[in-house]
């Protein structure tokens, strides 16, 4: 495999899904499984399943979807791309193998059985991509999804000898996270937000903000040292 | 669609793997499911199931393979080439949209849930497809192998205008089916066949040989002819 490509099962309801994705998994060599969130109940009986048992024995829960993040440098959100998703950036699967360079650490990201992700869950992704399913029967089983993802990336990417490496090296979501907090403070103490409402949705878009910009280790180095720099002129002013 | 695609499941166990079969048909617009011999209280589970109304309501329960070839042209099996499975013939599936020509009637084959398909059903298959899985977990739950071959023979295909539609008008697998019986007749009246035993086997032996020979319509009737003018020499010297 030319990238490194952790699953991510946002708020799964059914443990048949659970372990469905642990299996598809396995069977196209993938072995990075994280749960955010899971219903208590549908995470034990998931993990108790067979068909996969090295993919689940390495399964992680999260709290939190940051947390399933932390370390990835390209995430990317599923949708069926109904109702009101965002249609930027959105690519069909097929498009997808050839936009995954050999050195990113990857997310792909699967919302819940009836929803899909939702908007909070979608600022934390670079790409959006769309299994191209027929308009009239558009939403897929997830554990089917899952193992149509699997498929797509391990049997259809591009050989590594055909990819160019990218020399940059790009910020992890970690880095990005904390690059926004430390943005976020000095707006607020600047008086930016006019309410914590609107506080909550700005934060959401200074994240998909930065996630355009594709920064690297080094940009997220200057564009920090910029704002504790700000950010202690601001506290002087405060005296 | 470029060729017409029938699904067919032998002997599936769980009502949910013949749900999610046709919820994978519908998302990627497939429509003509046949069960082969249901496991009875299976079958009745599943016509209830949601989710691809139109596809289960169309679906059709047979009791014998042959029943739901009939009037196919082009015979597909998937295997997980573990074991003894054939490796005559195997195509990864990665291969097969490319051979689908247009005026393909074309039957995809699953065989049950922890065996696959058995010896006599792949001797109805032209093909046989792999979905190229790990050689450490290559068993794929029944539902997602569909799935995946849905996806990628909706999405992978080659477009109609790009492939020639080929001249020949293929013999269906009735004809085949006809002409095999009638030539197994004259064997048998030869004294070919030194055992009934022998003569199973040599029956299915037949008819991959027949299948190998991608026959036309007209290549049937001539076969036919002769064996219609073998039969009644052999029927005379009885006498």
């Amino acid at each position: 495999m030319a990238f490194e490509l952790r699953i991510v099962l946002v708020r799964p309801r059914n443990p048949l899904n659970i372990g469905a994705a642990a299996r598809a998994m396995a069977n196209f060599g993938f072995r990075d499984l994280v749960v955010v969130e899971p219903y208590e109940a549908a995470w034990k009986e998931a993990r108790s399943a067979m068909g996969a048992k090295d993919v689940l024995a390495a399964a992680r829960a999260v709290a939190d979807l940051s947390d399933a993040l932390a370390d990835r440098t390209l995430v990317i959100g599923t949708t069926a791309a109904t109702g009101r998703t965002p249609r930027t950036g959105l690519l069909s699967l097929l498009e997808l193998p050839a936009r995954l360079a050999p050195k990113n650490r990857a997310a792909l990201l699967f919302g819940p059985e009836k929803t899909g992700l939702r908007n909070e869950d979608l600022s934390f992704c670079h790409l959006l991509v769309r299994i191209p399913t027929r308009p009239d029967c558009p939403s897929m089983n997830l554990g089917q999804a899952v193992a149509v993802c699997c498929y797509e990336l391990s049997c259809h990417a591009p050989k590594a000898a055909r990819l160019k490496p990218s020399p940059a090296v790009l910020a992890t979501m970690e880095q990005i996270e904390q690059l926004r907090a430390e943005w976020e403070e000095v707006l607020q103490v600047s008086g930016y937000f006019p309410s914590p409402t609107r506080r909550a949705a700005d934060a959401l878009k200074l994240r998909r903000f930065l996630l355009r910009l594709r920064l690297e280790h080094r940009d997220v180095d200057i564009f920090r040292g910029m704002l504790a720099q700000v950010r202690w002129r601001l506290s002087r002013s405060d005296e």
